[in-house]
């Protein structure tokens, strides 16, 4: 009876450790994949200017576009940064929990804050809007355009990632804590008077 | 030892069922907070227009303000809609905790966007931008500016709100689940070999 009991219980640690260590790798895979993006979508930023008889254009021109390449980058600095503290194994700590769990949302709410206002920029620069007379800068700087939305594509990727890496970190976090009543699963008994 | 036992388990579950209340009526309150502040906000871009000798400007002329104006009628209709169902003390299921988390992430992300872009479209408009020669429209629709610039505002609050709306709904949800390894709070003996 006892050996059987431990017998389970090994089983069942056995078991948890390997979700735990896939969970882990995981977790560590889908922090290095915003890295590659959010420098792919720097680069392309970086490199938008364009030339032509109608002036030229930049990307420091515009202060969306400033703000997604700052966004950009760290969100690749702090992806590295997590993917590596996730790599390692070792004990999960309440306070760890909670520092990725608050930095995740933060990233989530920067990246998609600077996908969105890009957004709305490109989609001025390409419709303009004849109320306030702002021109379809577009119609002469296509090409500048066409990189921009590349660059904002690529970050609503990011974002998917960090809603993906917030599920996460959320679930780290509060599995540590015990069920609100009535799904207390700890064991206790509770009163019928609770229901 | 018997008779300890019963009695510390009730008194425990005393202790959860207060707090799970005290959640609950929380909960409740930050659901009908943002009912308020949509509403407001709403009313005030929807009132928000302008007529002078530079021309007429109306909310509707400007994408990103119809975006906020429907994101906030979304968000009003959804945290009426949720403090309810959340008011009525029943059991919580595993579905449910994933539906609310779900609409919750949902929606921060929704009204976090409108806020983002509306925010870009007021600061063009203050600022203007002499490269892509989009004008300093409030210079001429100051009163139409600052309204707006109100009901952002009050949307930033409501995404605040929803932050907040975010984080309870994760833990609803993820105290359910047992907590990874080596974290184990439902009792398993976790052998040496797994540390």
């Amino acid at each position: 009876m006892g050996n059987d009991r431990m017998k389970e219980s090994a089983v069942a640690g056995e078991d948890a450790m390997n979700e735990s260590t896939g969970l882990r790798t995981a977790e560590t895979l889908l922090r290095l994949l915003p890295v590659a993006l959010c420098v792919v979508a720097l680069v392309i930023m970086l490199k938008d200017s364009q030339s032509n008889d109608f002036g030229s254009l930049s990307y420091s021109d515009i202060g969306a576009f400033r703000y997604l390449v700052h966004a950009s980058g760290i969100c690749a600095g702090y992806s590295i940064l997590s993917a590596v503290v996730v790599a390692i194994p070792r004990p999960s700590t309440m306070s760890r929990a909670w520092t990725f769990f608050l930095l995740d949302q933060l990233l989530t709410y920067l990246i998609l804050s600077a996908g969105a206002i890009s957004t709305e920029v490109v989609y001025l620069a390409y419709k303009g809007d004849a109320s306030i007379t702002w021109s379809q800068t577009c119609g002469s700087f296509g090409g500048f355009c066409r990189k921009a939305t590349a660059s904002i594509a690529i970050t609503f990727i990011v974002t998917l990632c960090y809603a993906v890496l917030s599920l996460i970190s959320s679930y780290r976090l509060f599995s540590k804590y015990d069920a609100p009543v009535p799904c207390n699963n700890k064991g206790i008994e509770i009163p019928a008077f609770q229901t």
